[in-house]
C-alpha cells in the first residue's frame, strides 16, 4: 500500500461503470426510455411523444455536428416557449456547444452585443423577432449560421436565415448517439450562458454547468413532487434561467411540457382546464394577469394547480385571489447566477390555522434552501459574519452550492466580487427569521437612507399594496436637498380604479407606517418592466431626477 | 487566453462558492434547518424531532472525534433498526470514518473477519447480540473501542463494552461543526462499507462514496415522491444497504423513520395505523409474513401504503393478497454493489385495465432505470454486445452509473472482474423486454443445464408458486449423470395445506410448462434464507448432491 493511501482509496477509483460526469443530458434518455408513448410536449395542433421529442433532440445535435458544432462551441436561440426552444435543451449540449438562450424583449443593439461577446456561431430564429434580429445582425460585422423558426402559431414576420429549422433538423439522424458519445467530458463543463439584464452597463454573461443543471432540476423534483403526471404550462420564459430548471426536470420525470407562446389569459385558462395542468410558473405578474384577467377568461378547472412564482412577493390579495381560482401559491428566490430557485417558501402544518393575512405574511418571505442549495445565510458583508437569526438584522443573502453559475464570462473581475469570500453574494439585503426563513428586505441598491435611517422601499410597496385601488407599486429614493433621500412612489392604479389623488395615497400610507418611511410623491401611470416582469427601478431612478 | 482554454474554463474555475462535495451528511443539515419541529424517529416511547435527532448525530460526531475517530477510520455497528443505528448514518460520515453495518445474523467468526478485514477501531453494538459479540471479539487478537446499545425494548443481553451509547452522546457536544467542518474533502471518499454474504469463501466488503449515496438517495426521491409526510416503517434491516439508501433519503425530505426491532405483525399492523405509515421497504419474505399474518394481527388501516420490495419477484397471489390489505407493491431490483435499488417496475398507464395475471406478470419484472441510474443494458458478457430488446435473448444484467461502488476493500482482482469492460456486472442472467423493461432470468450459477438446455431455475420456481399449496420454493441443479442437471425443487407448504405428495407437484408443473423443465424431484420444509429473507441456494445446493 502506497504511504499515502488509506485502505479505502487503494485500488478503488473512479471508472467508467462508477462514474459519469453528471448532466441533465441523462434525463431526456431516461424519459425516452421510461415513458416513449407519454406526451412530452404540446404546441397548437402539435404533439410529440418522448419518443418522437427525443428523436427530434438528436436530430438537432446530428444536424449541428454536421455544421462543425461541437464541445465549446455557442448557439444562441431567440424563441418563444415552443419546442424548438425546449429541443435546444438537449440537442445543443449534446453536441458539447453551450446554449445561449436570448431574452426575446432585448433590442438589436444588446442582442448584437451577447451575440458577439458569446462568440454565438449558429442562431436559431423565430420569425416573430425577425426585425430585431436582422438589425442585431447588420451590426454584427461577422457572418454566422443563421436558421429560422417558421411556427404555425407565430405573427408574421421575415424569414432571414439559410434554411427553416424542420429542414435543419432533416440534416441530422434522429439515431444520434445510441451510446454516450455526446456525455459532456467533465460535469463542469459549460451547458448554458445566460446573460443578466442588469441595470447598468452591458448584461453580464452567467456560465452554467452541467453538474449544476443536473442538480437544480433534481432540486425542483424534490421539491415539486414532479413525476410523469406533472402538466407544465409554460407562462415562464425558457430563456430565463432556462426556465428555472425546469425545461429540464419536468423531462426528467416524463411530465408534460405545455407550449405558449405569449401569456394570452383568454387562451391561458382553458389550456389549464384542456390539459390538466397542474404546475404553473412565472413572475409575481403572471399571478396579477391571472388574476385580473376579465371574469369571462376564467374557464373553471377541477385539478389542484400549484404556482410557483419568484422575484417581489405576491401581495396577500393577489394570494387570495389565485386560491379562490383554485391555484396553490408557493413564494421562491433565486437569480440567475443560481440557476433560478435556490429558496423556497415550504409550508409548515401550524399555518394551515393563520387568517389570510398572517399566512400570507408567512408566504411572503423567500423562505429555506431547496433540497440542492447546500448553504445559504445572511451576512454582513463587510465581516463576513452571520447576522443573528432574529427576523431584524439586515445583511447580504449569500449562498454556496454546487448550483451556482461558474462565473461571468470573460470577467474575471465581476467573477471575483461575485464569489469573496468563499460565498456567492446575491446583492440581496435580507434578514433571518428565528425559523430559519429568509426574507428579503431590498435590493443593496433599493435602500432609501433618509435622515440617516435605512428605509426599505420593499416596505412601502407592500403597504401601498394594501391599499384597494392599486395593481401595482414601485419605490425608489429620490435625491433630496434636506434628507439626502425621500420615497417616492410609482403606482398603477387598477382599470376600476376610479379617481384616486396622491394626497390619498400618502395619508394611506401613514395610517399603515411609520411616517418617516412614507412616500412624499408619488406618481400615476404604468410601470416599466423587464421582459421577465420585474420592475426596472433604474428606469423610475431616471425619471424621480425629473420629477 | 492560454490556448489550451476556451473562453467557457478560462476564469471559470471551481471554488467554495460554487462546488461543494455531494453528501447525504448535506440532508440532515437541510431537515434540521426546514423542519425542526417535524417528529424524525419513532422508537417505543421514544420520539426525536429534526432538531433533536440532529443534536443527538451531532453528539455521535463529537464523542468520536474525541477518542481520534477521522477520516479513513472504520466504525463498525450490530444494532437492529431503532435509532442509534440511524444516527450512525450521519455521526459517523461526520468524522471522516466510513460507517460498517454489520449484518446481525451472522456467527461469531464472520464478525470476527469483517472487523478485522475491515479494520474498525470502534464497536457500537446492541445488547441484543451480545452472545455473538463477545465470541468475535475473543477472536479479534486485538483491542477496540466496544459500545454497549441498551435499548430498552431490546431482549435481555450482556454489556461488553467501556460504556452504554448514551453515556458515549454526552462525551461530545451537540453543536459539533455548525459551520461545515464535518464535509468530506471529495465526494469520492468512502462513507460505508458492507459486506455481502456471497455464496462461497469470505464476504466482500463493498465500499460506498458519498457521491453515489447522495445520488442514489435523490433517486428514492424521485421514484417514491417521498416529501415531508413520508412514513417510513423499518421493516427492511438498515444494515442492508444502509436501507437501501432510504435512512438517507426520507432524512433528505424531513420524512419519519419508525424504527422496529423484529418484524412482528401482531405490532406492526397497528404501528402502520397508528403512525400513519406510507412506506414499507422489505425482500419478498416480509411481503409474505404480512400476507400470512393472523387473520386477529391484521388491524385495518385508511391510509394508501406503497411497498418496495426487491429480490425474487413477489408471486401474483402475494401481490393480490397485499393489495387487499390497502399496500400497493411495486417491484424493485439492485445489489449490494449498486446502493441497494437501481431498478424499479415502474407503472405504465395501459396496465390499469389488466387482469391480476397478466399485471402481475408485467410487474414482476424488475423494471426500468431509477432516475439516478445512468446506464442499464443486457448485455453478452463475452461480446460485450447488447442483446436484443425482445424479452427471450439471455443475456447479463450490466449498469454504469454514479450509483455502483468505488470497489471491493482489498481485493483488486474482484473489483476488476466486476468492472471488466466498463461494466458493472451484476452476475443476474435477464432480458431486455421490447418497452425497456429487464427481466432477471437467473443468478449465472441458478441455470440449470439439463440435455444441454437452459432451464431458469425461476421459471420453474413461478410455476410452483401458482399451484395453492406452496407459500415458498427454490429450485437448483441437481447433479444427474444421464441429462448433465435436472432440476431439484425445495418446497415449503402453506401451514393449512394438508397432504401433498412430490407427484402431485410434479405433476402440477407437467401441467403449466415444458416437460424437460419440470423438477424430477421435490423436497418438502423450510428453507435455508440469509438475514435480509433471500435464500440461500449455495446450501441447497450441498443439500441435493445427497439427495
Amino acid at each position: 500500500m502506497s504511504p499515502q493511501q488509506g485502505i479505502f482509496e487503494l485500488g478503488l477509483g473512479q471508472n467508467p461503470a462508477n462514474h459519469q460526469p453528471l448532466t441533465p443530458i441523462s434525463f431526456l434518455a431516461w424519459a425516452e426510455e421510461v415513458y416513449p408513448d407519454r406526451t412530452a410536449v404540446i404546441h397548437g395542433d402539435q404533439r410529440f411523444t418522448y419518443a418522437e421529442f427525443g428523436k427530434r433532440c438528436r436530430r438537432l445535435a446530428s444536424a449541428l455536428r454536421g455544421r462543425g458544432i461541437g464541445k465549446g462551441d455557442t448557439v444562441a436561440i431567440m424563441s418563444p416557449n415552443i419546442p424548438p426552444m425546449l429541443e435546444a435543451h438537449w440537442g445543443v449540449p449534446m453536441t458539447g456547444a453551450v446554449l445561449n438562450a436570448l431574452n426575446f424583449r432585448l433590442d438589436a443593439p444588446t442582442i448584437a452585443f451577447i451575440l458577439n461577446h458569446g462568440e454565438a456561431k449558429v442562431l436559431i430564429t423565430d420569425k416573430e423577432f425577425s426585425a430585431v434580429i436582422k438589425d442585431a445582425l447588420a451590426e454584427l460585422g461577422r457572418d454566422i449560421t443563421v436558421i429560422d423558426i417558421d411556427d404555425a402559431l407565430a405573427p408574421s414576420g421575415e424569414l432571414l436565415g439559410e434554411m427553416d429549422y424542420e429542414a435543419f433538423l432533416n440534416e441530422g439522424t434522429s439515431d444520434f448517439d445510441a451510446g454516450s458519445d455526446f456525455w459532456p467530458d467533465d460535469e463542469w463543463d459549460a451547458i448554458c450562458l445566460n446573460y443578466t439584464s442588469g441595470t447598468t452597463g452591458n448584461p453580464k454573461g452567467v456560465v452554467y454547468h452541467h453538474r449544476g443543471a443536473f442538480l437544480n432540476a433534481m432540486g425542483n423534483v424534490a421539491v415539486w413532487g414532479l413525476n410523469q403526471e406533472t402538466v407544465l404550462i409554460w407562462t415562464l420564459p425558457m430563456f430565463h434561467c432556462n426556465g428555472w430548471c425546469f425545461t429540464w426536470a419536468v423531462t426528467a420525470v416524463g411530465g408534460m411540457h405545455v407550449c405558449l407562446r405569449h401569456l394570452d389569459t383568454e387562451k391561458v385558462f382553458p389550456m389549464i382546464r384542456d390539459h390538466g395542468v397542474n404546475l404553473v410558473c412565472g413572475a409575481p405578474i403572471v399571478l396579477n394577469m391571472l388574476v385580473h384577467a376579465p371574469d369571462d377568461h376564467k374557464v373553471p378547472f377541477e385539478q389542484r394547480v400549484d404556482v410557483y412564482t419568484g422575484g417581489a412577493a405576491p401581495p396577500s390579495t393577489v394570494i387570495a385571489g389565485m386560491e379562490r381560482m383554485g391555484f396553490s401559491v408557493v413564494h421562491a428566490y433565486g437569480l440567475t447566477e443560481t440557476y433560478g430557485p435556490s429558496t423556497y417558501c415550504a409550508w409548515q402544518d401550524d399555518w394551515n390555522t393563520l387568517e389570510l393575512d398572517a399566512r400570507s405574511q408567512k408566504m411572503a418571505r423567500q423562505g429555506v434552501r431547496c433540497h440542492t442549495l447546500f448553504d445559504q445565510s445572511v451576512i454582513d458583508p463587510e465581516t463576513m459574519e452571520h447576522v443573528p437569526a432574529d427576523g431584524e438584522t439586515i445583511g447580504e443573502v449569500m449562498v454556496r452550492s454546487n448550483t451556482v453559475m461558474k462565473g461571468y464570462l470573460k470577467n474575471p473581475t465581476a467573477t471575483e466580487a461575485a464569489f469573496a469570500g468563499g460565498w456567492f453574494h446575491t446583492g440581496d439585503l435580507g434578514v433571518m427569521h428565528p425559523d430559519n426563513y429568509i426574507e428579503i428586505k431590498d435590493r443593496s441598491k433599493d435602500i432609501i437612507i433618509s435622515g440617516g435611517e435605512n428605509i426599505s422601499s420593499l416596505e412601502i410597496e407592500e403597504t401601498l399594496y394594501k391599499h384597494p385601488a392599486v395593481m401595482e407599486a414601485a419605490v425608489v429614493a429620490k435625491p433630496d436637498e434636506k434628507w439626502g433621500e425621500t420615497p417616492c412612489a410609482f403606482v398603477t392604479l387598477k382599470p376600476d380604479a376610479g379617481e384616486v389623488s396622491a394626497d390619498e395615497v400618502i395619508e394611506f400610507c401613514r395610517g399603515h407606517m411609520a411616517h418617516f418611511k412614507t412616500p412624499k410623491a408619488v406618481v400615476f401611470g404604468p410601470l416599466p418592466k423587464t421582459s421577465t416582469g420585474k420592475i426596472q427601478k433604474y428606469v423610475l431612478r431616471d425619471q424621480v431626477k425629473e420629477i
